[in-house]
C-alpha cells in the first residue's frame, strides 16, 4: 500500500527531500516574525475573498484573524523557531485537524494558487527561502489529499461493513 | 465543541502548557541520540512481549525494528533535535498515522504504563527529563485517544447519512 508521504511526492510532483529542504535553513532566523504574519496575512486576504465560492466557503466557519494565527504559528514552529502553535492547541497534527474540510486535489490546487500569489507579494522573502516554502507547501498541501482520500475510504469500508451488519437476520 | 487538546487535558490531567514543558529545555542536546534509542528499544521490548495480548496485538502488523526507529526519530525531531523522522517519512501527522489503531483509553494507559517503565529502566534520563517527558507523553496518548473518537464520531454521522440515503425512495 502506498504510503502518505508517497501519495504526496506522486500527485504534488515534489520529492520528499525537496520539501523538507525547508529544514537546511532556519528560516524563522532568517526571515524574522514579522515575515510570517505578512505572509499569512496576504494569504488568506486572498482566500476570504476568494471569486471561487467554492474555496471560500471551505473556511466559512473561522475567523480569519484566527486562520491567520493558526497558520503562522505553525509555520514558525515548523521552520526552526519557537512553538508557539504548541504552546496554544497543542500537537499540529495536521491530518487530524483536517478532517472537517474537504481536501480535495482541486482545493489543494486553489490553496497553492494563492500561497503562490502571496509568496510573490511579500518582497522580504528571498529567492532561496520562497523556493524551499512553495516545495515544503506542495508536498504538504497532497500529503492532506492523501489524508482526506484515506478518511474517505475508511468511511465507505466501515459503511459497508455496518450495512451488512444491520442486513443481517 | 471541546477541542482535541481541551479533551486531552481533561482526560490525562496534563495541562497543555505542562505537556509541553519539553520546549524549554533541549532534551536532545541534554540526552543525546543513544538515550532515544534505549529508551524506545525498551518500551517496544516490552509492548511485544506484553501479556495482555489485545496490547500486543494492536503493534501485529509492525516490525519492532521499524516500531522502534519510527519512535526515537519522531521523539528527537519533537525534543529539539535534527528533524530524523520527517527526513525519512514527511510530517508526524501524529493523528492521521494512528487512524489504523483502536487508540482507546485503555490502550494509552496501556502504553503509558510501559513507557513509564521503560522510563524508570534508563538511568540517562535525569528526574527534571523524566518528568518533562512523562507529561508530554501523558498528553499526548489522550491527544490521540480523542482523535480516535473524532473518527468514530464521523463514521457514525457519516454511516447514517449513507443509510439513510440508501433507505430513500
Amino acid at each position: 500500500m502506498q504510503s502518505l508521504q508517497d501519495k504526496a511526492s506522486e500527485w504534488s510532483g515534489v520529492k520528499r527531500e525537496d520539501a523538507f529542504a525547508i529544514d537546511e535553513v532556519n528560516l524563522f532566523q532568517k526571515l524574522g516574525l514579522q515575515t510570517f504574519v505578512n505572509l499569512s496575512t496576504k494569504f488568506y486576504n486572498r482566500v476570504y475573498d476568494d471569486d471561487e465560492e467554492w474555496f471560500r466557503s471551505i473556511f466559512g466557519n473561522s475567523k480569519k484573524e484566527d486562520a491567520i494565527q493558526n497558520q503562522y504559528e505553525f509555520f514558525v514552529q515548523r521552520m526552526g523557531g519557537p512553538p508557539l502553535y504548541s504552546q496554544r492547541k497543542g500537537h499540529p497534527a495536521l491530518i487530524g485537524r483536517h478532517r472537517p474540510f474537504p481536501v480535495t486535489h482541486r482545493a489543494a490546487e486553489r490553496w497553492l494558487h494563492h500561497m503562490q500569489l502571496a509568496l510573490d507579494e511579500t518582497p522580504d522573502i528571498d529567492a532561496d527561502s520562497k523556493d524551499r516554502m512553495i516545495k515544503f507547501f506542495r508536498h504538504t498541501a497532497f500529503f492532506l489529499v492523501a489524508g482526506d482520500e484515506m478518511k474517505n475510504q475508511n468511511l465507505q469500508t466501515q459503511c459497508k461493513h455496518g450495512i451488512q451488519q444491520s442486513a443481517a437476520p
